[in-house]
């Protein structure tokens, strides 16, 4: 049987990639001298088959999750805070608040499984698929009903939205770097300490619980781990699943990708393992603080357009990038050619 | 006598700074967690005296001269792209002619001195203080009336502009690389090899014979750089002058400064050794591929927010660095504390 997630993504056109880098080359600059700007728009236009690419049009969703694996001691915070930073969404004070508004986005949050029922609240909405995860180190974080059902919510997060050519995926879950700690060794195969960080703002003994946590539940699960579903299953989270199925289906319908931080590049690892056809439409907004984050993107071949020591988490970083990627669009589609501008070649 | 240019520049508020940190440590999320925007957002409260700074209002004037030392064969591209491109500027099809619209900004091109007189031209001003500069390995690029008058074009933008609180300066000058590199040499005592690179995309025998040419001009002048105006008059450039006279006069009037790149950065180290007073004022947008940049940088003790392997000038970088600005005042001014929020604090 195959399963939705499986879907090929839409396919570059490697002749509009060719016109694009031609075109790039016939610009009033020298040569490459807008750096990774040129290569981004090249990538878009081959991505959205056009010789004028456009991310005008952004959706940043915000998924929301409790951890069970919180019960080990690795966050700073208390658990409580993944609801109560949904309501701090809602009401326009987080970060990610402030910066959608900002750019004028589309936003939304979407609670995919705190431990408790959340009453009402304008812009969330509720698509619960557990009360939060398993604690990974006892057992798996999701049955396989959970999985299937979050990778939905992201999928329906997607199909659900309005006009928008690029996505923007935010996380709020405590507990969550620990899981993507726990993701990027399962895919990087490199150790523990190489992959924790600290988070929220942990002390040197629960940095060093985290790690121990992590080398648990990988011992625990890496042999049943077979394939990217799999792992995400066992050492992922709800948010991070619906991350997983959101960037699936922006690819799937030729809607452009901004990877946020840590975590959303771990949700972005498993769902490139899942569906590796999606890779092309994936663009990396930032290297943050946490050590990991830097050695997952050189796994993913990513490189990260901003390097602002940010750990915030929340789609900030990618919400920050935007601005970059239109940038980018702008330049691509406006300059003049030397022969319109009638300026002189140079000998490069 | 004492000259304009040594007036002090505002002055920090401590008590605002002091509560800008305390400020940031009570919004919503892990203390340090947005990184470099936190560092800004605090800088600008303290110079504007303000607990909601603000960037919103950016002028980006490009200054234009032609330099004597292409003569030596150092760049690419010939001597005529200089007003080859002020024409491309004014007609909207360069790079920053782009950005600025998509800004919004307010936005001029400066003619402080190419080799011949333009026609009359639409955003572009004459304020040619000369035909070009002198070549710098024969002898001082510009007189003392010519110095002296290319930082006051610099002043009167500033002070002729509209209701401005961020000033961005571009540049445009076939060969300004060389000046900028030889700026760097006077200002750092690194090797030439050190501070030149490729420019618009030289060979490694231009390169070559442009590491002579510096290493020329500094011999030539080294004894009688006594101070900074005398090193920005004898291996500066017209462009560079205005430049380092509107960052100061930015800094006296209490306009926040985002400096571009290369050339910008060596007219920022140039104006601060005129007047040290506005360092504070100085906000660096990024690092560029010019070799010398990044170690002109370090000797500022600068924090430039992007790395995009960009090399083309204009102003480019720093405008692409402005949304940067404006989300970390965003950020400071709208996002909601802790109590506020009713959010858990953490253990940090």
């Amino acid at each position: 049987m195959s399963h939705w997630y499986e879907d090929a993504a839409i396919v570059p056109d490697e002749d509009i990639r060719a016109a694009a880098l031609q075109r790039q080359d016939s610009l009033t600059k020298p040569k490459g001298s807008l750096g990774q700007l040129e290569k981004v728009a090249v990538q878009l236009a081959a991505n959205q088959h056009s010789n004028t690419p456009v991310v005008d049009k952004p959706l940043i969703a915000i998924f929301a999750g409790d951890h069970g694996v919180t019960t080990e001691g690795v966050s700073a915070y208390p658990q409580s805070v993944t609801a109560e930073m949904i309501r701090n969404f809602s009401r326009g004070g987080a970060a990610i608040s402030v910066l959608a508004k900002g750019l004028g986005a589309e936003f939304t949050v979407v609670n995919v499984g705190t431990v408790y029922a959340l009453e009402d609240l304008p812009n969330v909405q509720d698509r619960r698929v557990g009360s939060g995860t398993q604690n990974m180190c006892v057992t798996e974080a999701m049955d396989v009903e959970q999985c299937e059902a979050a990778l939905a919510v992201g999928r329906d997060i997607i199909d659900e939205a309005g006009d928008i050519n690029v996505f923007i995926g935010g996380e709020m879950g405590i507990g969550n770097t620990t899981s993507a700690a726990a993701l990027a060794v399962a895919h990087t195969r490199l150790s523990a300490t190489a992959m924790v960080g600290r988070g929220t703002g942990i002390s040197d003994q629960v940095l060093a619980k985290k790690s121990a946590v992590v080398t648990r539940a990988l011992s625990k699960h890496l042999a049943q781990m077979k394939n990217g579903l799999e792992v995400l299953r066992r050492i992922g989270g709800f948010e991070i699943a619906a991350l997983a199925g959101a960037y699936i289906r922006a690819a799937q319908k030729g809607i452009v990708v901004l990877v946020d931080g840590y975590i959303c590049t771990a949700a972005a690892m498993s769902a490139v393992k899942i569906n590796p056809s999606i890779r092309p439409w994936l663009f990396f907004s930032h290297c943050s603080a946490e050590p990991g984050h830097g050695r997952l993107l050189t796994k993913l071949e990513a490189e990260p357009l901003l390097q602002l020591d940010m750990r915030l988490g929340e789609g900030s970083g990618a919400a920050l990038a935007l601005p970059i990627l239109q940038a980018a669009c702008h330049l691509h589609n406006q300059m003049a050619s030397f022969d319109e501008a009638g300026v002189s070649r140079g000998n490069d």
